[in-house]
């Protein structure tokens, strides 16, 4: 976010309130709802009556904390870290969060070049153990290829098992992925996920809610995975014990009517026994990754791929209109050839033709992209009408 | 069955037809339903004009076997290889094989001395690939032996893999189980099952719809899987690759309104991959016996357990009463010793404390027998009343 776009001082408001007021708080949602984010910084700053609903011991935490608050300053440091700020006002704001009520986010920080509301429109989540088998990482690294082969979006929290074998998978397999964190999202958590999570902020995206250089606890990572839930069309969980919080992540979806999905493993394994018993209530059994778009692919009214391209060629912006000229007309390009003729970087094209994916311009055939049929026909309707 | 049983030979009429009638054949089923045994076998003795809805040719065929059939002789055989023979007419059909409707088998050739009909009412089957994995026989046994120890009785079709091991499962808890065999009871198929199949009719039982002597053909055993539906509450089928047979008696037992769950596995199995198929519908995800119990012993209009004993003390035959005699007044105590206090052997007193469990008298803990608490109600205020 720049200054010049935000001139009513709503998002700097939002980025305020990202320093005082803790993830899924849906008191002070309410507030925002119903005040406005710009009163409700007022109020902190002014430092009179508590608001309501709240303690006067918990309105003094958050004076103490809106006192030490410089949004300002986060922005710059965000910049310097090639982090930007998306509210709800945003057009890059994925709408699905909205569903969250009064714990939708204040904002995310969004790391990465893709747009988010556009690869969140085609995103699958998958989640699991840390201390996941062998066993669980192969399916989780599996099936992430498996929905990248397919142009889906694979979102997960970063994390240790399975986590990381999702992201993993996706990368791998020249897909696109967006991890999920529960502190800043310059500040990589776990630290021996550095790299990966680096990796995915050059060719995905590392978003979360809390403010650059802050960290997690255990009721960040509790409140990041509703966002998980929120942000995708359905939630996988692959390898998870009774109470994992892989399951609460699953159990948030189902609630905000996403599919929920569990892999099945050996009923004598204890990490397959989450999951197990899951799948005994509504959650879909999957066992590969045509299955679960078999499932996800139904919620069409997210997405406008099945009817073609909804956004004239014109509105996209220059580097995906690049992207989109370097395709072939009729055959399927590696994502190092579109690259090439776009005059970009691989993980650019990447994140450009995931979005053109969601717009329903590209699609995907396991290496290689194509124009879709509508794409070919909007280009030949073009061109004989100019 | 005794002559004396039978005194206007339907009985025997149904024996002959066992030699002539396919099992499952629903056009003869129907003869039967509309015309009787007794008629039936008169038309296919006397050779005149073919029955309604069969060919000239196959009726040729059934007068063939017709003219073979000795249903005397067969009796005669069976008896002496310790085998009876159980229509619809008699107390120790189960009633719920009716639900077949004129597929209902003519009639079931019974080795093994427990009561059918009183075992079948807390039954459930095991199924699953003939080549399974380790895990798969881990699994068959482990659910079989739970169920034992639960009071329940094992069925399965006694073929290598699956079936094998749930019928082990079963024997080496001291647990009761039935083999339902697609040949001749006094002919053991597979032929490396003979031990098994001796013991399970020393131990439990073993039935089929073919009169002594009778080989299995590939539709028998496809036949066989529908009397394994519908003689159980529910069928676990544990590893079976796409369109294997035991999915066959599953889905059989969804149509008859049996419960059909199944036993997930790696998903990267392929004998695993049948059964996620399966779970995918509406087949129910289970992973030890006490969730299979959970599900089938809602079905409480089958056995009056809940209720406590329904058949009055003195209407049970003289053996049954003196295993009930023999259990202590309080305490729980093994198939050894209460067959020692009812001199008879183990396996009898196994036979007859099913049969007990079925009718409400006792219950299994583990490795031992009780009374229940409406037997000790029942025993006491019959003590007071006298």
């Amino acid at each position: 976010m720049n200054a010049g776009d935000d001139p009513d001082g709503e998002l700097l408001a939002r980025v305020f309130l990202t320093r005082v007021i803790e993830p899924g708080d849906e008191v002070a949602g309410r507030w925002v709802r119903e005040c406005g984010a710009r009163a409700v910084v007022r109020r902190l700053r002014e430092g009179g009556e508590p608001m309501p609903g709240v303690s006067g011991k918990r309105w003094a935490g958050l004076l103490a904390r809106a006192g030490q608050a410089e949004p300002g300053r986060d922005l710059a440091l965000a910049r310097e870290a090639g982090v930007r700020f998306v509210g709800p006002g945003d057009v890059e704001w994925p709408r699905q969060l909205d569903d969250l009520g009064d714990a939708r986010p204040l904002g995310l920080w969004v790391r990465g070049r893709p747009s988010l509301r556009m690869w969140a429109l085609r995103s699958v989540a998958i989640v699991g153990a840390r201390a996941c088998t062998e066993y669980g990482a192969h399916m989780a690294a599996t099936l992430a290829a498996g929905l990248a082969e397919r142009g889906w979006v694979v979102v997960s929290g970063g994390a240790y098992g399975v986590d990381g074998a999702a992201h993993r998978g996706a990368l791998g397999s020249g897909g696109a992925t967006v991890a999920v964190l529960a502190c800043g999202v310059d500040r990589p958590y776990p630290r021996g996920h550095t790299q990966l999570i680096t990796r995915i902020a050059e060719q995905g995206l590392v978003i979360g809610e809390l403010p650059p250089g802050d960290h997690p606890t255990p009721s960040r990572f509790v409140q990041r995975n509703r966002v998980i839930a929120a942000l995708t069309r359905g939630t996988v969980v692959v390898e998870a014990a009774y109470r994992s919080g892989s399951l609460v992540t699953a159990r948030a979806a189902q609630r905000l009517g996403r599919h929920a999905m569990g892999v099945p493993g050996p009923a004598t394994s204890g990490l397959s026994a989450g999951v197990h018993e899951f799948l005994r209530g509504d959650a879909v059994l999957v066992t590969d990754a045509a299955e679960v778009v078999e499932l996800v692919g139904d919620m069409g009214e997210l997405a406008p791929d099945r009817r073609g391209p909804v956004l004239p060629r014109d509105l996209l912006d220059a580097s995906a209109r690049r992207v989109l000229a370097a395709l072939p007309g009729r055959r399927a390009a590696s994502p190092d050839e579109i690259a090439r003729g776009a005059q970009t970087s691989q993980d650019d094209a990447i994140a450009r033709l995931y979005e053109l994916r969601a717009l329903g311009y590209v699609e995907r055939h396991s290496d290689g992209w194509k124009l879709t049929r509508q794409a070919m026909i909007s280009v030949q309707g073009g061109r004989h009408g100019c």
